[in-house]
């Protein structure tokens, strides 16, 4: 048995634990933030048999990689006219430590 | 050292608390909700000297184990008079972890 | 790599996260609180190479460690003066678990 800890982003977390979940893992949400200056975390607890770990670890890479987003800023011109500038922002991420586990108790 | 993070309902969550303390474990409450549908769950850490951890699973075990209660649902008749119906539903339940812990400093 | 739980008293958890941060650790935190009749604590997650483990156990130790402070207690007198009273409390205290890791995703 192997526990995972993944550390995602809020906007990943929902998306996250409903694939984990469709795929029979057992996922628990703790709430968090991030450090210094960041915030917006969520940390899920996986409880995972060892041979399933991959799966896991393959959900949590396809659903909060890091990629490029599009957002859009808006300026107020000279004129009084409204700008709207394309910014591309990276979103996603995560972290993830897997720990051996000696026992597993499921009551 | 043994880490043990214990997933339990939160309605079984104040005793097992009080009990794994009146039996001197260290134990901290994290906040925490099921996945997908799920809610309601505690995660509790309880770090604890290896000799102790069957003492400290026993404890989670009698207090968390799965069990059937009788609830009552009410129903509106016809005649408007309200029945009682029972309804036995499952509460508890737990998912225990326990882990090596290889350093341990308590300040 | 490893993985370092760090349970220390709300009051601390501020300066202990920037200077772990301002040392380049990755430190995420889950709120939390301790058990029967303890509150106020917040559980801090650190992933750090084994190498640096000693780095951060000893800013945790730099920090958190338990040390005397004088508080002023007030009563009110028989003539209605207010008199304060120094009281030394015991404040900071940590509990700190290193955990070994199995496998490390950066996303
Ligand atoms: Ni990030
Ligand atoms: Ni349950
Ligand atoms: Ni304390």
């Amino acid at each position: 048995m192997k526990l995972i800890i993944a550390i995602v982003h809020d906007e990943d977390a929902h998306a996250l634990v409903k694939k984990l979940t469709a795929n029979d893992f057992g996922v628990t949400k703790l709430a968090s933030t991030g450090g210094f200056l960041k915030s917006g975390n969520t940390t899920l607890i996986i409880g995972t048999p060892k041979e399933r770990v991959e799966v896991a670890t393959k959900i949590i890479e396809e659903t909060c990689r890091t990629r490029k987003e599009i957002t859009t800023t808006t300026s107020l011109m000279g004129d009084n006219s409204v700008m709207g500038m394309p910014l591309e922002i990276s979103v996603g991420g995560a972290t993830v430590f897997v720990v051996d586990v000696e026992d597993y108790i499921k009551l």
